[in-house]
């Protein structure tokens, strides 16, 4: 792609280096700045700018929190017995919206990933494990994603708290309330199947 | 959607305005920047805020350009009787692309819309019809897109130049060169049976 202008090819490179979006995406969003209002493409660039500089992490779940102590952590409505381990803050917002969950969180920041660089101590692994062996946590839900990142982090917790007391359960994978079984693939078909659930459960569930 | 974070929250309501970005990929997006080294944000931030402060356009095509007379424009090999009428700077980049087209361009910066209150005096029409009356433009080529907003550009711009011996041509509608007659729509269709060439010029082209 060749560019007439320097700022328009530094910004649309600049842009590209975002997930998901490429050259073309990122002239076409470029362009629509550059149609509106000046104040708008300043209101994105100070709310971007602040968030990176003034982002804080709550010092017990290390999710992302504008106060020391997350609201999800200092209420004393949520079973601090039980923790829900996931990836991101978007784990964290999933299970909130379905209102099923009164305990607690902890961010990992990611999956251990070898072929990325990522190992155990870039995750706030320690941090969790510190918590279940000096705390009252009864159980630890692993709620990471079902690949083979989430499973070798999923293991190596589990690994680390052998011996100890606390109860660690996962997620359940199953189809889809809504799904129909052809579309499902066979991993998870086969899944729901082994872990089936008496039907007395599932109609008081539902 | 509920966040914890108002810094978090601000941030995704700006990247949220862009086109295409829907609030799910504004948080995929700006969580991804919180990932990387500050720099990148700090990069990505500056190169916006200085386009959209410092940008500037040619006095004489109107497309965005870091100098007064843009190249294309300034260019003594390029046929300055000849000039291509489009919609933005994209549409000069995929003409130059082709290398097939040494004449200059025109930028009008839109297409007329009533429904978008986008009306003539909008666009950079007078400046098109003071070059043509007052210059030695012999040919007009219209390359906006073929919908109602596009044609009635062309329209609106045609009659204006009515009694001037400007001559005025539209870009070629038809098949793209690899698609199959059977995938392509009725009106593109139409068009290229109606608009057909010589097999001779065809030839000469190829």
């Amino acid at each position: 792609m060749e560019f007439s202008s320097k700022l328009l090819q530094n910004a649309v490179n600049e842009m590209s280096q975002l997930p998901g979006i490429g050259k073309r995406t990122a002239l076409r969003l470029v362009l629509h700045l550059l149609r509106q209002p000046p104040t708008q493409t300043e209101y994105l660039v100070n709310a971007l700018r602040e968030l990176r500089t003034e982002i804080k992490f709550c010092k017990k779940c290390h999710s992302i929190s504008d106060i020391e102590i997350c609201e999800i952590c200092s209420n004393p409505n949520r079973k601090n017995t039980v923790i829900c381990v996931v990836e991101d803050i978007r784990d964290v917002m999933a299970i909130e919206a379905t209102s099923q969950y009164r305990g607690l969180y902890h961010v990992l920041g990611g999956k251990i990933s070898p072929l990325d660089g990522i190992g155990p101590q870039d995750l706030t692994i320690q941090s969790l494990l510190d918590k279940v062996k000096s705390g009252d946590v009864q159980e630890l839900i692993f709620a990471l994603s079902a690949t083979m990142e989430g499973d070798t982090t999923n293991f190596y917790i589990y690994k680390q708290l052998e011996g100890t007391a606390v109860k660690i359960s996962t997620i359940a994978r199953g189809i889809g309330v809504n799904d129909e079984l052809e579309y499902a693939d066979e991993v998870t078909l086969g899944r729901s199947i082994i872990n089936r659930v008496p039907f007395e459960n599932a109609l008081k569930n539902s």
